[in-house]
C-alpha cells in the first residue's frame, strides 16, 4: 500500500499540574477543539480524557488525536501561530506531554 | 450527541528491552495485528512506529489504536484468551507499556 493511502497520526497526551482549576483545563480543551477551524492542515480531530480500566495510563488524563494526509501538513502544523498560541495558553499548567506520530493504513 | 455516536479508543503504546532482537518485535507487532481476525469485538485496528520530531515520545517506540463499539465490547476484549496469549508473549520483551482508553465522537 503506497503511502498516499496512509493518514498521518499525532497522539497527543497531557496531564496537568495540581495548580491548573477545571476552568483553565476546560479552556485548554476548547483551545485545543479551536484550532481545526483556525489550521487547515488538520484533516480530522478528536480528544477525549481517559476512561481506561488496567491503571497503565501513566497519569495522563487527556488524549488528542489530530490526523494530517501528510507529512509536509504535520510540519506546517507545529509552527503554525494559532499552534503556537495554543502551546503558551497550555504552558503554565502542563504537568506531562506525550506525543506520538505514526504512519496508519485507512 | 448520544453515546451510540461515539467510538471507545484504546491507545497502547510500547517500548521494548534492549534484550528484543528484531524478530521478536517483528513477531510481537504480527501477533497484535492477528487480534481483529480473533477477536471479533474489535471493531477498528490500526498501528505504527514513532515519526514523531518533538522528541517527546518518552521512549515509546510502538502504537497500537484498538476501537470499540462499546465499554462492553472492551471489556470482552482485556480477559480474551487471544488477547491474553498475545500478552503472554509480549511480556518478556515489554519495556514500558501506556494505555489509554478515550471515548472519541465520529
Amino acid at each position: 500500500m503506497g503511502e498516499s493511502a496512509k493518514v498521518l497520526r499525532h497522539v497527543v497526551l497531557f496531564s496537568f499540574k495540581e495548580s491548573a482549576g477545571r476552568s483553565q483545563i476546560r479552556q485548554i480543551e476548547q483551545a485545543f477543539c479551536a484550532l481545526p477551524a483556525k489550521i487547515q492542515e488538520i484533516y480530522e480531530f478528536e480528544w477525549g480524557t481517559d476512561v481506561s480500566v488496567e491503571h497503565l495510563s501513566q497519569g495522563y488524563t487527556h488524549c488528542f488525536l489530530v490526523t494530517f494526509l501528510s507529512k509536509e501538513d504535520r510540519n506546517k502544523y507545529l509552527p503554525h501561530p494559532a499552534h503556537q498560541e495554543f502551546v503558551s495558553l497550555l504552558q503554565p499548567y502542563l504537568d506531562q506531554a506525550l506525543i506520538f506520530d505514526y504512519w496508519a493504513s485507512r
